[in-house]
């Protein structure tokens, strides 16, 4: 008979997945929540500590090696930060997200202030494209346990660390050049520097701090050949990716 | 006195400006919904056709030389699809999106089943930035009216036509290169091409389809330097127009 037999989410448990939708919520558990079948897959292949899965019975057969529970799809709505999870959820242990050491990464990805969770989530995804291994993110960065980061990183998140911090300190510190991308600058696509560097992005409505502008050797900026106002912060992130790794 | 004197939202209006959510009342009514800020101010610096504004007391003064309506925030809030949309909303006419006539832009980008409405004005967005002037839809694609691609397009929806058509005799009859971007191919980094040319981009779940493959020249691709599964189209799009402008 299977381990799995009965193994029933209850009502108490919804309530509980639900209320790690807020941060104060997932702190004080130190847990956080994983949506959907191609996160939850890459959430059982990582390090991170998985706690409870949660499947509705048509998915059950990606489960049969581990324990789970099993959900109705109403119930899985309900509780889901997404609007059409059919499949999956599971319940996952955090990891310390502060304990930073110097990694030695060529490259340092330093995010200022990026406040929306999907944009996060995004930056990990094109991070993890790329080849990186970690970024630092400013406490006024979107918690990288939000659902919504959580499921835009495409199941990203467990690979590619993020270490929350003061970044002013870690920057004066910082062994290289600091550049940071913004709407003024030196054209990104004639970039090239083989010195170790770290790379600021800011903030989506207010751009990179004045306590960090003093700190950058230079601005680099996407050339503009259009109207628009602004590129997303995520799109920008994705195309500095790109042009770091094309030299 | 002013002419917007005692103008206020009335209840079938707000029901009626919630149907055009779905794409069959908008191509009924003809009619298509703006949400937010800086959305209705580039409506309204376009050449599309404003039938009304709804602004909440806040920002009524944004609106001071033209007619429009008071709307509560509550009734914002009950007929937006954003959910944090606290200023206005405009009706506008749609305009004809199947009259293309071969513009010779030098590059034309083509999308082949984008569904996902966010992708879409995220791409609309980018095409702006770089100086591109439409883009050429498959019928498969996102509705460009939807509301979630406007609002993604941060106003860039002012400025790009999308055509909409049946893509295969569009590329069969293109007097030019036509490459697929794709998870294999020709690194994009060493792409250089002075011809004409278009560049396909695939759907998010099933990529380029079999009839366009056929056609292309070459497949060009975003190397990959890490293990993401893939890249949003709405990334490797911007990655791709970066590219094209930066040689």
């Amino acid at each position: 008979m299977s381990q799995n037999k009965n193994r029933i989410a209850v009502k108490s448990e919804l309530k509980f997945i639900k209320s790690l939708k807020l941060k104060k919520n997932r702190v004080k558990e130190n847990m956080f929540i994983v949506e959907g079948l191609k996160n939850v897959l890459e959430l059982l292949n990582s390090d991170f500590k998985v706690l409870e899965v949660y499947s509705t019975d048509e998915y059950t057969h990606y489960f049969k090696k581990i324990s789970y529970k099993v959900i109705s799809p109403a119930q899985l709505t309900q509780i889901s930060t997404l609007s059409n999870n059919q499949s999956c959820l599971a319940l996952a242990r955090c990891k310390d997200l502060s304990s930073y050491e110097d990694s030695l990464d060529h490259w340092t990805i330093v995010l200022d202030g990026i406040s929306d969770p999907g944009n996060l989530g995004t930056i990990i995804r094109a991070l993890d494209w790329f080849g990186f291994n970690y970024v630092i993110c400013s406490n006024s960065c979107a918690d990288f346990y939000n659902p919504k980061a959580i499921s835009a990183s495409m199941g990203s998140f467990a690979r590619i660390n993020a270490f929350y911090m003061d970044i002013v300190p870690f920057l004066k510190t910082f062994e290289g050049d600091i550049y940071g991308l913004d709407l003024e600058g030196q054209p990104l696509d004639k970039f090239k520097n083989a010195n170790r560097a770290a790379f600021v992005l800011g903030s989506e409505s207010h751009g990179i701090s004045d306590a960090i502008k003093v700190l950058l050797k230079d601005n680099l900026t996407i050339k503009k050949y259009g109207q628009a106002e602004s590129l997303n912060v995520a799109m920008a992130t994705n195309i500095l990716l790109y042009h770091l790794r094309s030299f």
